[in-house]
């Protein structure tokens, strides 16, 4: 099985640790293919760095149809819908995965991520998933997404400070790591915590395999309904 | 006053019916200057094309800084969340603002809308809003954006039985016609069923002027915080 | 242009201060009326009162006919729905443009309101809108509505202190100030606390002017229908 | 015990009849004091009907302290909020009351109410109460409130009529009628149908039973504090 | 009348102290009966316990044919769906009675119950009666349920001092106590805090009455449907 | 891996059935044990009997410790929040697993179960787990369990008709069978309609194996805490 994992940033370093984590995760037998669009924002970081990602992250799509799924690795599931048009098979956003897993094993979890400015694009995804009603709270633990890549920042810190106060004021039953970039610190951070820490790329890529294991293919019926061909053609012909 | 009305799609013909329809709703001393994309798709029908359209329609907005408010003039809403961290004037959707003007007119409202691709997109537009509660049904007519601009298409026969079934079925006491490309239709259908009959564009365009008079703007805090300069000339420089 | 601008309680000093917003807020061109019933309570601090004055409200409406739109001056918008069976024009409260305005430029507002009281009715009236998914929290500053008046007292620093405390413990983006008296004082607290500060009085004055402007009319449909001619008459020939 | 009931319109057969069930209801040892207002709406069909019938509400409760609880015998539970103000001892609206009832008997009820107008204000209390999640439908008859009165009217056939409906449509498990007026008509639609049929006279009457024998009174913190002395002198004083 | 109390829990004394608190709260004429199960947990503190008492909860029921109503003495509302598809007679749970109760007397209460473990399944149940919405929040004081019978503990201690957060924090206008074995401590707490303290014994007797009074069913329509007579039959020959 | 596959009803063909469909899922290594309880309901259709059941299934739990992750059989995710008390290994319910996976290939689903008396458990569950916002509607084939294991019995027919119409009416864009004993009819209804139909059986083994792969555990915060060491063994010991 062949799983396309998307960063949706351009920040090669990223994808290199996104496509570890997924490694990591898949089943032998699943092979992970890790890549990032060319031209885009180098990280992503609220509403206006995932409008800017989107021609880029849906041409990678396109550009690589030898696959059995997608995962689109970035937390805030950069061009979820707009993916399933144009592909039927499984789309898994790294957010959602790790949510609808939370909730499966908690009755309530609390997500910690980058910055202030990505709460409100969480809150969003969550209420559209209906998973807002099994979300204690979205807290940021102001470590920028690129900060995560340097040694020597006080990243773990900052968002092992942020577990602690979601498990003692939200009473929190697990924990969602909001970022693509955080996935190494899961393990660690569960063991400090005594509760469920889930990094959402080893998650996509676990869902992505059962889909893909299953035969499950995206509804092509109403909303995901493929766009016409000329549509197609059209949008990326003119190197948008 | 200057008010910018972007068409997010490339088809010149409707940012031409489209500013009409705006200036025919300006008051006195407001300009309207309507654009759209050069490159993009040629209608915004369902998820694809509105991912397709947004650097497009971010670029616009950029380009055109000589305006107190923009008008975004697609029903969806396109880049509304994007579009308000790039600038703090108004930015105002024509699907919102015809939102929260029915709901300040009626109880309940349904939309009538083109295709049953485009439904589930303005379902979670509502929702995100908070309108969702608001409204009984969005319907979708079957017509295609570009058939409403043919001379001798039945296109207005198709939406009206729509608002017919809108009044007996769902009990709905205001219509939202849920197309830029039917603001021209708003008047006659309102005669014709007895009950208002709301045109997005118009709506915007009162809307832009009024918090444009009160130099209301854009919250810098949290969700809309403005990107960091060097993500702004770093996204429109690579020409995405 | 006419505006009826009603202050349902019956201190006319406040009257006076929200016909001078009123004027500041309107275009040239649109003419305010700002009265105030003769009977009924000084001032409207929760539900009580509220109920009280609903019947001078209404018999104010009835006897100022010669207006465009309509706009009720008190936070709790008294008698909403009681005025838009009365009149097919425009009735707008001052509660609900003020939080239709906040949710187009942030993610999540805040209310600033006088009494604790007075929260519970402002929270149902969120959650009537739908746009209680937007309102992070309805906050009371413990400032009575009259107190408003008076020069001296410390009115203005209570308010201030909660803005400070929803910026910081709601995650607000916006705030809105609850109460017609607290007009004077957006602008001032907008430039201490850096972020949108609305005040509710000019927020509905443009509505008014924007929905008068579009023609456009409440619905006769439904909940809003006119009660039939023996029963207005009777209302109002009783003295109630 | 004693127990107001309060017919909030002012017509006289109405009350009797009202009166009648509740007597029905109410246990031995309860005595039942059923009133209207002097001056308001013969029927309450709708907001406006509402707003008009408050002034006289609250006085009415005013006039009759000798009483452990009221009971507002109007299915729009008119009043509600400001009566739990003046007052206290437990208030009972006759429509929450079936409400409550139904949702401890089935799983999804539907409402079977008089006129399309009073539909929405009915659907705001639910929504109010929280209930509106265990409402299947609120529907209505186009039976006038006071047609329920006439003898010879074919009331009785149009609301069984859609109670099937509920039935069918609406997978309803029990019906509650959404009049005052339709009290008597309770038990032989339970037997045709052939499910629980709740009125609520009889259910607000019990509950005020249950709440005044274990002493339960309404908070005097928050939104039900009761007015200051000066406001209520005011209040009643002018004859408002 | 007489009414069936179900403590579901095992332990004989605390069955005798929610007997106690039934009789105080019934009316004169009516019979309380209170039982336990001979098989069970101790006590219910979460979801694995009530799962295990719902066989010898039900088993009580059909072996108490002889009763007008049954109250299910467990807050979490032990086997209140189940108990209803078994008998037709009212089933009233303490906790849905209270938070009913709570509802008519308050704009928001809290919940003060025993352990943490004990919160979720309360907010479920809140959640499934469409009173989360009235609910400010659900808390737990740390006292397990079988504390409550020792003298000497402190557990009115550490209950007080939650209603104190409440207050000040939830701004909750009443209390709910979590736990049938609370019963004896409301009417004090309440005269502590000022404000209502409802214990979910007596709210539950008095609605049984109310509803046996009316002789109002369960509906048999739907999910309380009774179980096939095979099936009954096999339920309890097996000795489950 | 090993996975315990609970069916919670005591018909042994039945489990057969689950047990072949849970293997046709499996991933090559995972060893599906299939088994059933003793005692208890030999279908489960609505509250009772899912009731009835859970000591059995517990038990089954208890006695089967030697696997790494446990799927719940039963389309009404039977015991599902006690399961989780009594292990920390990831416990799967059938209906939650198809939920989730529906809710990532469509924008709406609706599902096709058996017996209306089961409606409302499964609607419960969907607004437990928060996806009721995501599901178009419950719908019921009139389809007994046991009617699904007799050849020649026309369910599949009643099934797919109901299909039809949840297309057609509910504008789903994918299904959920709602019974285990429909698993094998799933690819062909599939093929027929031309959308996503989606069985329990084979989701759960899949998501199962994903959290098993991935070591994720159930939390052991809050109401997952496992039970203290003397009520489980009370629990068991009494032959409960």
């Amino acid at each position: 099985m062949k799983i396309l994992v998307i960063n949706p940033n351009t920040t090669a370093s990223m994808t290199e640790h996104i496509g570890k984590a997924a490694r990591a995760a898949a089943s032998a037998g699943t092979e992970i293919t890790a890549v990032n669009p060319v031209h885009g924002p180098v990280s992503i970081e609220g509403y206006f760095d995932e409008a800017m990602s989107l021609a880029g992250l849906l041409d990678t799509i396109r550009r690589n149809p030898d696959c059995d799924a997608v995962v689109i690795a970035c937390f805030d599931d950069t061009g979820l819908d707009a993916a399933r048009c144009l592909t039927d098979k499984p789309v898994i956003g790294i957010g959602e995965a790790a949510y609808h897993f939370a909730s499966m094993i908690s009755n309530k979890f609390s997500v910690v991520t980058t910055l202030a400015r990505s709460v409100p694009a969480l809150e969003h995804n969550l209420s559209r998933y209906g998973l807002d009603t099994r979300c204690a709270r979205v807290r940021s633990s102001e470590v920028a997404v690129l900060e995560l890549e340097l040694p020597g920042s006080n990243a773990r810190h900052k968002i092992s400070a942020e577990i602690g106060l979601a498990i003692s004021e939200d009473r929190a039953e697990a924990i969602v790591l909001g970022c693509a970039g955080m996935a190494s610190l899961a393990a660690d951070l569960a063991t400090e915590h005594g509760l469920p820490v889930l990094d959402g790329v080893s998650c996509a890529v676990k869902l992505a395999e059962a889909m893909a294991g299953l035969s499950i293919r995206t509804s092509r019926l109403g909303g995901y309904a493929p766009p016409p061909a000329n549509k197609l053609d059209g949008a990326f012909r003119t190197g948008v």
